[in-house]
């Protein structure tokens, strides 16, 4: 691909199957050697607590699929939401940003964050990396 | 940052945590000198009716957290969605358009819309905006 | 515009209104000779079924205006979302890709896809389309 390229993604759902698009993209970007930049807010915060990704659900459209699809992604061996976080961080390319103004709204604290969080900072911060990305999503 | 930096947003949802992604973003960007386009349609567009972004609510996922995190807001002193709007046209940087097939759809008509909106245009219009911005998100 | 111009959008939501607008943004920007990828993947990726577009509906938020907003719609003769499909394909600047972890998932094959697919895939591939693309969405 010649020069550097780059990805940030504004993770905003808490929701599972948005959380596996976000962190689905995360891990296959990182592999190509693309810059990602992941800011998770609102809904999206909470999944980096401690044990947070593996408690996240579907949304309330598609609940009665959730048993299902989950027991399909296990027999496929598909990684669980933690260890897509995981393999998506070992590439060394993959930043991880939490929003200090949805900890300080939900009451959440920086111990509570899983050891993968780069970043506790504003939205200002993560649009200064967002401006030059080649890729940039809202999930 | 140098040269000219520019954001486009299609706001496609009307409920009040996407209403707020929204009008962060457009604020924080207003406020870093990036020009910002935001293209209100479907259930975005009663969010351009007086009064509309304020009647805002949460999605039925989470309904059930929406007075708790309204008065979570309003304790912080978190502007309203209404506000956030005015702030973030107050930079200069930010134009709001409202999609006409949406408002044809919807019976709703121009003088119903609050003075903040720039442009009622469809979606080719804010795609030539689109085509050369650096951000682009669709919420 | 000059130089080609190229958008990109992962299409992850089942909803007919989500459908709607990648399916109006993708229409559009093929008339504008806009060079179009999208890429449907997990809700998404059964409205590429054959007859799956026509029984999208509305998420359960806004159930209860589906009737509705559906006879509005045919009302304004507007197409259905199956014709807007083939009016972007008419273009042809709009290639459909589907995704393939999701196919092996939900246990749907090739054989029982829309001819208007071009191609089964996984994120990688799409994500080397995006990476140079002026528009990326995740809608």
């Amino acid at each position: 691909m010649g020069e550097r390229k780059k990805a940030a993604i504004i993770a905003q759902s808490g929701t599972m199957d948005k959380l596996f698009s976000v962190l689905t993209i995360a891990s296959t970007a990182g592999a190509m050697d693309i810059e990602t930049h992941i800011f998770f807010t609102f809904w999206g915060l909470p999944a980096l607590k401690k044990g947070g990704l593996d408690q996240a659900g579907f949304p309330a459209d598609v609940k009665h699929l959730e048993d299902f699809m989950k027991q399909r992604m296990q027999k496929a061996k598909m990684p669980s939401l933690y260890e897509l976080l995981k393999m998506a961080k070992e590439s060394g390319e993959v930043k991880i940003y939490a929003c200090n103004t949805t900890m300080e709204l939900m009451g959440i604290k920086e111990e509570e964050l899983i050891p993968e969080v780069d970043t506790v900072c504003g939205a200002a911060t993560f649009l200064k990396e967002a401006i030059d990305a080649d890729i940039t999503l809202f999930v």
